[in-house]
């Protein structure tokens, strides 16, 4: 894992433009809000689902860092006064605090046309048909049916109380879409049979769902200064979470058997599935 | 004109997801942004540049849809309270009026994830490595060294004076990367020989800048009934412009000049250049 995040932190640093290259304001502020740490949990799954299939690191790094740069593109906007109006992510000032308001809307604007960038400039598959479907795969997980979409429904849930379907639905779209994504584009860097791509969605699925429950344990029972982010964030919200609909103990349980369910997906692909595995026990174990 | 305006009429409603589909109201927040009129000018370059390269109609819709998609996701935005603060746009209430902020803001989000997918989910070239070119063109010209790096230019420009130069390199990238990737990957659905792409290069190069010159004439001299979107608003906020610098009549002097220079790039184009040339004169003359 500290080998795949290193990769990645260079992978990253590399596309990033200079902070010296015009319009240098909105360049710093891309590689702070990008270079700040976090866990890279998207890349790491990328990495782990490449191995499975056999795929070159090299292409790899670039589907990684397009996962990333979604990822880190969202946590930008959902962090403005509009949004959730935090100040604090991975222990340190939020873009639009250390920057400005519309400088970090550009920061998330212009990491969003950076993945697909990244997606499209070099052969990341074997047949360019393929890369333009990994395109596609990313431009879905991302938009109005994946990761935003899934924002769109949190926003209008806050003081609502949601079923546990209700609250599925959600994840599924907000954090699922694109953990989902990060397993498919690994996995399309590289060969696999079908039955070994349904067991992998199958993995990505339910550790999609994991991981999202044990956020919502982690934001009810750690503190602000482990998460790098501000906790007990859902309470004050009133938000619907998987705590406030099962308690901390059921929530937790609920993640131990998501994660089974996902283990269960790998067994299709025997040995080539072990780091995939010990990420999934790494997204439910973690206590940040 | 007329024809290919509703083409792209069409084929943006075909592709934009419906209103009943969840989630609902930023589905409909996004088909209120981007269904709401407009002049289409991106579209309209990417048919005729297809036309001078013999393109298939059907191909030139998506890149048109692509194009509009970016340009739309990018008037949201750039309409919120933290950029430009504007209530009126294409004669109707903006989007985070009309809806609210958090939706404005996953609206336009949304809206540049749409673009990417419309342009990889269907054959649009001869061969899909010009495809994934075609993708890489679009996501430069969107990103931090195109249009979103040339409104952070805009941003930090408000109240100083900027020398002729400097204004070129705002808009070359703020409105020029855009216009000049509607006419690069309309001419991208058919086939041109080399000096057929320079010589269209070089008139969206001049075209875009004009486009922007004409753009600041109406600002200071048309009404908001006639532009559909409040006007005086770069006098009213202290931004240097084509007329700060020019005054209108040497603006509209200067537009003419960028024209003819324009038109001469369609040269070597013969008679496929016709439609170019004639959408080239509706933008330098146009009053809205």
């Amino acid at each position: 894992m500290r080998v795949h995040r290193e990769r990645a932190e260079s992978a990253l640093e590399a596309v990033l433009p200079p902070a010296a290259m015009a319009p240098q304001r909105l360049h710093e502020a891309m590689r702070y809000a990008v270079l700040g740490g976090g866990k890279r949990v998207r890349p790491l799954l990328a990495y782990a689902a490449g191995e499975a299939a056999g795929a070159d690191p090299a292409r790899v790094d670039q589907v990684a860092v397009a996962l990333e740069l979604i990822h880190v593109y969202s946590l930008v906007h959902d962090d403005l006064p509009c949004m959730d109006d935090d100040v604090l992510r991975r222990g340190r000032a939020t873009v639009h605090v250390a920057f400005d308001e519309p400088t970090a809307l550009l920061v998330g604007d212009s990491l969003q046309s950076l993945a697909f960038q990244v997606l499209a400039q070099r052969p990341l598959a074997d047949a360019p048909e393929s890369q333009l479907g990994m395109l596609l795969t990313l431009a879905r997980a991302s938009g109005s049916r994946g990761m935003a979409g899934g924002q769109a429904v949190d926003l209008h849930s806050q003081g609502r109380s949601l079923s546990l379907a209700e609250l599925e639905f959600m994840h599924i779209h907000k954090t699922g879409a694109l953990i989902g994504a990060a397993v498919s584009l690994g996995g399309a860097c590289g060969r696999l049979e079908q039955a070994q791509m349904d067991g992998m969605a199958h993995f990505a699925r339910f550790i999609g769902l994991a991981f999202q429950v044990v956020d919502d344990v982690l934001d009810a029972t750690a503190s602000t200064e482990t998460l790098g982010k501000t906790a007990g964030k859902d309470a004050a919200h009133d938000k619907p979470t998987y705590v406030s609909v099962l308690g901390v103990s059921g929530a937790r349980a609920f993640a131990d058997e998501l994660l089974a369910d996902a283990l269960g997906g790998l067994e299709v692909l025997g040995e080539r599935g072990l780091r995939l595995a010990q990420l999934g026990r790494f997204i439910v174990s973690r206590t940040s």
